[in-house]
């Protein structure tokens, strides 16, 4: 893979402390020609599936030859491994802990490597902060063109979570919401291809979410009168509940609440 | 427009999703050598007099030929329009729903475009996710030098929103509070120049804002004992209430409360 | 010093208005190649030993060459200078108010100045927006390689602040929480070194914090169990107090009070 120079950013480190302003000051000074993006630091503290569906599903609008560093890490310090993997498209880097398991099991055999040569790390390598000593080391290296498989020994049994998936029912499909957006929307684990078969050609009977009962799935936000509860397949293939010109967990649930909610579809 | 190679981009995407980083990944799949720099993207949700405000008073401060991009989009799906305007200085991207109205009246004609050729969209249009589908790539193209005219079709009747302004009663001008800033700082719609044209030459006798009535109008914050409510002209150059050391918004009238706030100037 | 090109912004500004993006627009209208880096707007108001500390250990991961642009200036429009300061590594534009005291002791005399020359600032200059009308100018003036003594005059007596240090009081050594980063990690201002002088080869009896005796320093946050309170040496250098899994300002002492607490480590 020819490193395209871009190098993507996505961590749990938020925006308060100068924790991403040190990670790109180490790429820096290894490549100061480096063109760093954020995808997003604020994803939740250690939430490894959040992450996973991040990376996954904003990696692919770059440019081919693009680095994604994704640092969500919460066993940083203990022996879980430094890891790299090129899909021939993309490189990514970050801890073997399940952040890349939709990448991974999406790849007929990705290559993959266990970063373990210290020439490519910092000098002095703490027990906390390796998101600064191994990985943006790593990443700097592989987006000035460092050959991928000098970087560390191979590996062939990188963590892959399963994240639960829907089911079928009772004659109804079974998914939950993974995560409310910036808008209140509540995406569900529900993807396009999923209902398609599920239906195979019969309409939609309900989709209920809770107490609320949803008659079908809208093509946009404005097909809804305002403050009415909708159903959708969002930007990312995924069912998503919404309120048009409000917000869906406010309106719905109470934001706290929507991790408990089932989805289910009925035809 | 010779383009700068620069793009803003101003959203309300907020940055705990992956919807701005995505945007810059599709533009730079079109441009990787764009310099791309975000000037807000927490703007409340499908707010579009302040984006209108926040673009008129940020984009002059960038070098001519950049490309101004801004996705607030509650209308995303209906039928209003993607459109671009060309100054002469910068061209701007987004929905014609209102947020380039201090923009469009500023200029004595600039050159607008329904954009509309598809072969400038990706692939696949969502109906909810114009901004990565249509805007970003638009942004990208514009930027690599692709002619204005060829984008889309002209157009001559964008959405332009009438603001409220302020106005004379009673021997006052009338104005009100528009937004707070990140430092509590109330930041009403009286421009300087309204001001002295009330004025005309004679002197302020009070600014009554709420319950609060202010002397004069102050050079600066440490003009003012600490925690002594002042006004003074801002840095975009409209009356802002502040408080030396201390959140006017806070301390004036309660954080919720200052939208419904008349600002009086009497003379 | 050779420019890298390379600017990095510290600010209070937030990331809610346009403030930030105006000052990158101003840097890049003086110098369109600039790279510009944010290490972190999210400072606390007008908290000036937050942002020395803050700066000071960030700005060394950069390359050298790289300009560093602080603006957390509360005495905007006072008689407080802007000054830079050229280490021969990097240099540092701000307000001469203390923030960069860090920065100015570790030096044997850096070459210091007051940046007094109008040209190089905005034609228009406001009582409240310095970052944008002075400094932001001079770092960008800077970074195309204006030679550092010509920005203003030669400056002897910068303002250096103590904050407050560790004291040694009843055999302990006795220090304080600076701050709660993002994952809630309690930073002291206990440094490595102190604890080593203090310890003097001894081993650590308890470290007290308010209520709450720890036993020793640890290695990782992982070293303990889920929701232990431990203390380690963080990645800045400083004792820090954590708990593994979980948010040690939330866990020991509820958000708002952590800064009343002593540490005090006994030997």
């Amino acid at each position: 893979m020819k490193p395209s120079g871009i190098i993507t950013l996505t961590t749990d480190f938020g925006l308060s402390d100068s924790y991403v302003g040190i990670l790109k000051g180490v790429i820096l000074t290894i490549n100061p020609k480096a063109c760093l993006i954020d995808i997003c630091h604020n994803i939740s503290l250690g939430d490894i599936e959040h992450t996973s569906y991040i990376i996954y599903h904003s990696a692919k609008y770059f440019p081919h030859g693009t680095i994604h560093l994704a640092v969500v890490d919460p066993g940083v310090g203990t022996s879980r491994r430094p890891i790299a993997i090129n899909t021939g498209q993309y490189i990514y880097v970050g801890p073997d802990n399940g952040i890349f398991s939709e990448i991974i099991k999406e790849q007929n055999k990705p290559e993959l490597i266990h970063l373990n040569r210290k020439k490519f790390f910092l000098s002095d390598i703490s027990a906390t902060f390796h998101g600064r000593d191994i990985f943006a080391p790593a990443a700097a290296y592989l987006s000035i063109g460092v050959p991928f498989h000098t970087m560390g020994i191979s590996l062939s049994d990188p963590a892959i979570l399963k994240f639960r998936q829907p089911e079928v029912k009772n004659n109804s499909l079974v998914g939950r919401i993974k995560f409310a957006d910036h808008f209140g929307n509540l995406i569900t684990n529900l993807d396009k291809a999923s209902i398609d078969i599920f239906l195979d050609g019969a309409s939609i009977k309900a989709i209920k979410v809770g107490e609320l009962t949803i008659k079908k799935i809208y093509a946009s936000y404005c097909d809804a009168t305002d403050s009415e509860p909708i159903a959708l397949i969002g930007s990312s293939g995924f069912l998503e509940i919404s309120v048009n010109m409000a917000r869906a967990d406010e309106k719905i649930c109470g934001v706290d609440f929507y991790k408990s909610l089932l989805v289910e579809i009925s035809r």
